[in-house]
């Protein structure tokens, strides 16, 4: 390959992009295109995984096409198309036009036109009347639409109404979720028109908007969060904390390649799912073929009409590429710090760049292991390098940052954060009623209730082809008063998963789910060798089974899934989510009943916040995270970070806090 | 008070530790004291905290005496005292004979005196004769006897063999658990007489160590932990890696008093419970009166005799502080570290320095907030700075890691890490079968099963005296017609907890345990205000109801527990828990059905790490890490780090990892 020839892994070029758009372009001449996504469509397994084979072997290997998959709409009509377009032969290889039911993810472009029809529209133009509001005061969010029934098939927008901070309000950074309002409008996007107004209860029990009260903007005790408008100067004892790497870095990048310390996979992007994490091997053994954080839904516990309706696929309606943030060098990451950069395409189909879009560095967690003897006082002890990728998305008023980490001792670690600003509504500030379902924040601001249910897609390939999943179970052993005769053994319980389908968590049995490779046996433990994923054990969607949140959001009715691996099934509440009606996700998939025993298998892990919002949340969000591992068990013979050298205070070069005080090592008895 | 003068929560100085055994030696004239622990006996809450808010206050108020505890045997009988000296006016306040049923804790003199014993012994030289092996070869783990019957009174140790490795046996820290041999020994510690030997079972399922196969020794394919042992090379990939503070730290520290972005409070140290943490407030505000790690159970899951009675009280049984590390500057310990030091008494009554047992450092952890506003593209976004606290403790074969972690954000985490080296026992290579008990990590080695269970004592004063523990659920919304017409609405529902007692834990729920103050309501959220107990939801005892460690470990049978708190209980497995019968413990505390609604309540976190091991965690074990939070709810008006000043590279410094590849910000569109 040339320098210029992407690796098939590698994300969509900037000129790939172009070139494909270009195609569709002139494919569709006469028509208005809007587009809307476009990205690498990856190889198929068949072809990739001899090729990615080969490749580690420095074998000779074609490299397969590369395919750029692009949806677009007609302009102002309903008519969405999925083509695939190959851009290393310039050919269009297939277009789809999608059932009407199938609607396109929301664009920036295309909601800040809802947010200016809106603006123009006599039915919002008489409620600001009402509210004695001017215009150029208004901040909209204009939102996804949802699903209530099973009729409704326009391209729909809802709209939710704040102002600026009234004693702020020349500045647009000031934050308009301290000061939502009590209407909301539904708009056609096809249309580009205000089709209807809602009104927002004002009351903690009241269940519609209309007759009450008029609306009270309320006084937030604190409701910005920028740092120029905040009430409260920063504080300044917080000293510089710098990380130094004085002889560089312990990892190498060429391209999307990237290896650390007996590690080596690549970092791909797309604008669906953002980073993501490819041809996985620890010290030349096959662990994961592919890692993504798959989907997201956000579905809101308020129940009254018009907010019954809020609920967002983040990745599917949205995407986590599409609003990844450009991370900032000594702001986003810290240390030395190595940028990938992405690139989408906007909806008149000009290639937006996503520079810095995913940072990685070297961070120091502590330690790794240790051990003293106490019969001679030798301590050996081993600090926890690892290396973290990060990518942060904001979509809308939530920021998520999502850490993959690799550890020195073959593990690998996802970890997601939550922050950003809750989405908020009116209450009325005289109202002194318990609110169920959600909480206020300030003053005149109630923050309803909700959970953000994440699906990370694990595809593994535990040194090699053929993965079994196995549900493993501590329970304590039988009476016995031969074999346990003092009721103090316990023993773990193993089942195999047969064939595709869901499972539960069970934190009282210490369950975990171990993926091995029936064919290849650790010689020191006598089993197969495998990796074992810890999950997060957390609530499931609290919406009611027969809601449309439930129908639409299959990933989120169990923590676990076992899937024989297909190409095109990535997205486990299906490739539309956008007014979707479910019954395209990974329900369809795993009721196929396919054999995943010895096969290429995927696990799918569903883990939620399920996100009670406390004052402390407002008027911007202490990041909540939770973390899930991936470990070896039995895969390797012996520890695999054994051979990381000794911490030392002649590399590590720390500083006594207050020697006069202090007693250092050495001193002591 | 003058500088000489400790403040009541400082830990024993060498000085007292050394007036109190003074004069206990004096009051036993002609008996051959063997002394077993002392240290801070803390002030009664009545007396301290009256003096601690004075003392915040600057207003005046006498120092409670300074009394210290001791516990100390007549050498050679099992005659156990507990005394409190009054090391202010030197004088002894009580001596208290226990009953023949409380046993002492062991010591490293004693347990060096156990195995001296066993190697002498005629029963033990038998068996390393029938193993042709010589003396000076051999390598004891004596160990707490724990109880298996409800007759055995006395005071014994259990005494397991190994030999160092016969590649390397001239060297005293090569790694002896790769190399156990097939037999122990009971030994009487007050006649120092090797009682009876066990002979340890070397098959997968076989029950005896009778009429087995001689043992043969294996061959582990990497035996060794320490650096200069090991059959491999360091790696050389790793490149240094520091953290630098070039203002100095963001903490400051007077004694025992830290204050660190609007925390304040005092670190404490004693024997047993190692670090403690007291009298913590943010911003003038109580939050916790105490902190604690105050009981670990780690019982094993071997059924077989003589190893069933494997399972030791790590803290009652031995003591975190007299097994705290000395951590090392650049070792334990990365960046700006202030160290605290305390100080334990030997057998002989000698005062022991234990500097460095505690180390304190700020760190960065990634993100604590961010947003964007995507209508101006403006990013506000803050770093995570947290403050410290770390001890590790060495039992035996086992580290365990303790942090204590303060946020800006109100926030304290505690985290747990184990690491060392598994307790092995033998197996013969030759065997082939399946062990559902533990798992084979070397050559002839085998590593059980076990749990390592540990209560966190939570002593809360949120926001003052009278606290009351409510258990919140997130439950579905009743299905109605108005009230929830589409099924979406969720609530929360909250359960008081009215009398002392237990609660479990339920993830499917996203159960909290939220201490509140009910008389003072946050204005925000017209809620009272609170901290949350984020817990961990882990495995019970394995062991059956019925069984000894059942028994005896009565905090293992529940997450949480409530108490109504008495100064006196501190330790949940009782004060005594070397060969205990249970019953001194949580469980007869809540049974009392104390009112605790609105009172001065402890709240007690169980939590347990089921370690089934793997052959990466041998010879040394990778750190498994869980961590528990406390965080406020609706505790402040607003987000506490909101002040908390931007993320800028001016103070970061971060560097680029490669400047010609990589896109720096500000370059971008």
């Amino acid at each position: 390959m040339t320098q210029e020839t992407p690796h098939p892994l590698d994300p969509a070029t900037p000129r790939e992009l172009a070139a494909a758009v270009d195609l569709i372009r002139k494919s569709c001449s006469g028509v208005d295109v809007q587009f809307k996504a476009a990205g690498l469509k990856e190889p198929s397994k068949e072809a990739l995984l001899p090729f990615l084979r080969a490749e580690r072997s420095s074998m000779p290997y074609n490299a397969p096409p590369r395919l750029i998959y692009v949806m677009f709409l007609y302009r102002h009509t309903p008519r969405l198309f999925d083509a695939v377009v190959d851009v290393t032969n310039g050919k269009i290889l297939e277009v789809e036009e999608q059932p009407r039911g199938n609607h396109a993810p929301a664009d920036r472009i295309e909601m800040n036109e809802v947010a200016a029809t809106c603006l123009k529209s006599p039915l919002v133009q008489k409620e600001l009347k009402r509210l004695g509001l001017d215009a150029d005061v208004v901040v909209m969010d204009p939102w996804i639409y949802g699903r209530d029934d099973d009729v409704e098939d326009r391209r729909l927008a809802q709209v939710f109404f704040y102002i600026r901070n009234p004693k702020k309000s020349d500045d647009f950074d000031s934050n308009h979720y301290a000061f939502p309002l009590d209407f909301m409008a539904v708009t056609d996007m096809v249309e580009m028109r205000v089709e209807e107004i809602g009104r927002i209860p004002l009351g903690a029990t009241s269940v519609t908007g209309k007759d009450e009260a008029p609306l009270n903007v309320g006084q937030p005790v604190e409701a910005e969060y920028a740092h120029h408008l905040q009430s409260q100067p920063a504080r300044t004892t917080v000293k510089p904390l710098q990380v130094v790497q004085p002889q560089g870095a312990s990892f190498t990048v060429a391209g999307s390649l990237v290896e650390w310390e007996k590690w080596r996979f690549r970092v791909g992007f797309n604008y669906r799912e953002g980073m993501t994490i490819h041809d996985v091997t620890f010290d030349g053994r096959e662990v994961f073929y592919r890692l993504s954080m798959s989907e997201m839904f956000v579905p809101y516990g308020d129940p009254r009409n018009p907010l019954h309706r809020k609920a967002a696929f983040d990745l599917g309606d949205v995407g986590a590429g599409s609003t990844a943030n450009n991370l900032g060098l000594g702001c986003d990451c810290l240390g030395l710090i190595k940028y990938f950069d992405g690139a989408v395409i906007d909806q008149h189909g000009t290639v937006v760049p996503k520079p810095n879009a995913i940072c990685m560095h070297e961070i120091d967690a502590g330690i790794q292991w240790k051990h003293t003897n106490h019969r001679t006082g030798k301590a050996s002890v081993v600090r926890k390098r690892q290396l973290q990728l990060q990518t942060i998305i904001t979509v809308a008023n939530y920021e998520y940052i999502f850490y993959w980490t690799f550890d020195q001792a073959g593990e690998v670690e996802f970890e997601t954060r939550a922050t950003g600003i809750l989405s908020t509504t009116p209450i009325d500030p005289r109202c002194d009623e318990e609110v169920p379902f959600a909480t206020r924040v300030g003053d005149g601001v109630l923050a309803p209730y909700h959970q953000h249910i994440f699906c990370l897609r694990i595809d593994p390939c535990i040194d090699g082809d053929g993965n079994t999943v196995e549900v493993v179970d501590s329970v304590p052993m039988i009476a016995d008063p031969v074999l346990n005769p003092y009721g103090t053994g316990y023993v773990t319980e193993s089942r195999k998963i047969k064939t595709s389908g869901s499972e539960e968590t069970d934190p009282l049995k210490a369950r975990i789910f171990k993926i091995i490779n029936p064919k290849k046996m650790n010689r020191v433990s006598k089993t197969p060798v495998g990796y074992k994923l810890m999950p997060i054990s957390s609530q499931k969607l609290l919406a009611a089974p027969d809601s449309w949140h439930a129908k639409r959001a299959e990933f989120a009715h169990a923590p676990l899934w076992v899937t024989r691996h297909r190409d095109d099934e990535l997205f486990p509440a299906g490739r539309y989510t956008n007014q979707s009606r479910g019954g395209t996700g990974i329900k369809s998939w795993v009721d196929r009943r396919d054999s995943v025993e010895n096969q290429d298998l995927v696990l799918w892990h569903t883990y939620t916040f399920t996100h009670n919002p406390r004052t402390e949340d407002f008027p911007v969000m202490p990041a909540e995270s939770v973390r899930i591992a991936l470990k070896p068990i039995n895969f390797f013979e012996y520890n695999p970070a054994l051979d990381v050298p000794e911490s030392t205070q002649a590399s590590n070069k720390s500083v006594l806090y207050q020697a006069a005080n202090g007693c250092c090592r050495g001193d002591s008895p």
